[in-house]
């Protein structure tokens, strides 16, 4: 008999809270941000509950350096994703540990390196969230030349993403040998050196890091703009994204499996985990509240300088903050989310610091409150009717908000069978239910595909 | 009263093992490279001896992946050191963790930011070895140009290294109020904003990390050359080197600490390290016996391949192993280390695999072959004859190589009071008695530079 299908759970662990004042809240801790041992309480926290991963996001620079509004930003100083995710999988066993590394400003030869490592001492746990970078302000840290435009950053990333997997097959999983008698330390047709020259990158490798048991780093994406869900559908086997509505969320769902096939990919070769910023009561007054509280705590500055910088930095605080979103012009930065906040604003008429209020949580992210019992059936709706097969928890504040999903709405996602009780396997793959890479990129890896070969072969 | 001056020891952990035919060996764990828990052993061991510090080296490639002798090499595949420190600092609560990160290959503000995060993940016990990489093979996995010539990857280094510490002062250590009543969470006139323009960087700031409890990470060196000595007298807090007799290390001790006058430095900012490959028995013949024993597992072929690359890749193979070293054209690597070996070579008439395998285990660094008291006895003179402050051990083989320096050599130290019985701090640079960085760049944190100005103010 097979299981009943189960939702995925990843737990985004942006310090201190995602809320733009989660910081100033009782729930938060405030130094999240430099106390990597509350990171680690989180993380094994998250563990105990069985979450799928952890997720880190990050940003290449201090977005906000202005002396009037960036003393307000608890976003101003955190860890560096790998690094805190290599600390994490040391003192941790099942859990995934999914960080954001972006492919503007990386070398692949580096990226794939800190990745396989890191998959190697989590024993199969990592997992790469591929960006491109959206602000000018990372641009500014790495050389004088302006921004590389958006379909630009997406070309780089398709090449390099490619030469990443590359590397990541150097060596088959058997190559190594460490035969001390006879002084074979890997078998030399096991191991293959990538020779890539392309556009924008030449690399000969192969690379210097053994294979771990999941095969390599799962692939993570968030991009919903045209070209990042062409490399989505062709690359990634994880996407976080951001819709609003069930229709919406259904749209995308299909649309992107559908273009899957496009490049012989099967669409449970992807997982669509979509973030929801939930904030949880006993009773739906007390998550009313709880919000309200934490929207009491924004500064109107920090809140409309959030909602610039989601625009791709054009700078709303020159504007009446009573009026009405102006008319702007189109930006370098994430396409997808500039996009669904003008729909949002122009559909139901908000003012610039209204809509800014509306996003200082979940940032543009579907958010729900209620009680366990509506956050689940929202989940569930989601999940059962092709709109999701998992999703990306952000807390509203860190530990505070985490404990509240873990404590209120785990139990009643696991009363519906929605959920694991126990991790199913060691590796994130295993747990994602999402197959180990080939071997090497000869082999398609496929149970099936080798199957119909041996029907062939014996026709 | 002053207690008596002790050296510093640091644990150089190459995998698995430094001679080159360690993996062979009954001693050596020969998948160490792909084993976290087994290294994580070893810097357990390493702490509860009291190291200051472990150290990892680095490669950007696979050296050798000729099908002839790539696969007898065990240097073919290990961690990344960055990812593999941070997860030893999680399991980890007094030793240093020194890695190895090239100039050559990376954005300062990546590497600014990953030892930062490292040191506070860490809580103040990181330190980046600074090397400019000097392989053919590294550069074919960043691009399509040729090698940076030394001198130029030096200019580059000299320009990085101060863009980094630039960033490592972005926050002063008080910045942050984290002040949830007012929302305050960073004081901005204790936020400084780079904004370097040189060369070869443009970088605006400010970094994205607070600073560690000992400020920043430790900057270690190891040219040799003069224009490494000269960024080393700049900039470095330790110098790991490799002179094989006392005159030779007291001259280069002499010489690097003289010329740190020049950069309004103090002799006692800088630690001078050199490597040592002790081969330790209970008694002489039984040390004599262990060495030869790793010296039969050489493969010559491979002999020779490591001493190619050690003179910068021009291949020896092509000559009579039984012939002499001929006269080769200077090379664009490592330039110390080659002309160490050309004169060890002619002065002692050796043939090319005579060469190669008097440099199998220590690569032209220190070797000493004896009972602890031996080596006790020449760490002991070079520590109080002005050739060094310390010492990076280079364990012959790992695990075994350093279990004995733990279990034979160190108790002959502790009992001539060389070597400390526990760690004097928390952070390194209070462990290694280095002073903390200045909280920005405008105070030059010495406490004596304070108190003249009270005397002065006062007057």
């Amino acid at each position: 008999m097979a299981s009943p299908r189960q939702l995925k759970l990843g737990a985004f662990l942006m310090s201190p809270g995602h809320h733009v004042a989660a910081w100033r809240h009782q729930d938060a801790q405030a130094d999240l941000g430099a106390d990597f041992k509350a990171y680690v309480r989180i993380a094994q926290a998250a563990e105990d509950a069985k979450f799928d991963l952890v997720f880190l996001d990050d940003t290449l620079a201090i977005k906000d350096t202005s002396p009037q509004t960036g003393r307000f930003s608890a976003r101003s100083a955190f860890f560096e994703p790998i690094t805190l995710l290599s600390g994490i999988a040391a003192v941790t066993e099942r859990i995934g540990l999914a960080g954001t590394v972006s492919t503007t400003f990386n070398e692949p030869y580096t990226l794939a390196r800190k990745f396989a490592s890191l998959d190697l001492i989590s024993q199969g746990r990592a997992a790469w969230n591929l960006v491109t970078s959206n602000t000018e302000a990372e641009a500014r840290n790495f050389g004088d030349d302006p921004h590389l435009l958006h379909a630009d950053r997406y070309r780089r990333a398709e090449e390099f993403i490619d030469v990443v997997t590359g590397l990541w097959a150097s060596f088959d999983d058997d190559a190594f040998a460490y035969d001390k008698a006879s002084g074979t330390f890997y078998q030399p047709d096991k191991m293959h050196v990538l020779n890539h020259k392309g556009v924008h990158f030449s690399v000969q490798g192969p690379l210097n890091v053994r294979r771990s048991p999941q095969g390599h780093p799962v692939v993570v994406q968030a991009g919903s703009s045209a070209p990042g869900m062409e490399l989505a559908a062709r690359t990634a086997e994880i996407v976080f994204t951001a819709q609003q509505t069930l229709a919406d969320a259904q749209a995308f769902y299909s649309d992107l499996k559908a273009r899957m096939s496009r490049y012989g990919r099967d669409p449970s070769d992807l997982l669509v985990m979509p973030g929801i910023f939930p904030v949880i009561g006993r009773t739906r007054a007390e998550a009313e509240d709880k919000f309200a509280r934490l929207q009491d705590l924004i500064d109107p500055k920090v809140g409309i300088r959030l909602l610039s910088d989601m625009i791709g930095g054009f700078d709303l605080s020159r504007y009446p903050a009573d009026g009405p979103v102006p008319d702007l012009p189109e930006t370098n930065g994430g396409k997808s989310r500039q996009q669904l906040l003008f729909e949002l604003a122009r559909k139901e008429g908000l003012s610039i610091l209204q809509l800014a209020r509306r996003i200082a949580g979940a940032r543009g992210h579907w958010q729900v409150v209620g009680t366990a019992e509506d956050i689940v059936d929202q989940l569930e709706e989601r999940f059962t009717k092709g709109g999701a097969d998992g999703f990306n928890i952000m807390p509203p504040t860190l530990p505070g908000g985490l404990n509240d999903f873990i404590e209120l709405a785990l139990p009643e996602l696991r009363r519906r069978g929605l959920f694991r009780i126990e991790y199913e396997g060691r590796t994130l793959r295993e747990n994602l239910g999402l197959r180990r890479p080939a071997t090497s990129r000869f082999d398609t890896g496929r149970p099936d595909a080798a199957c119909n070969d041996s029907v062939l072969a014996a026709e």
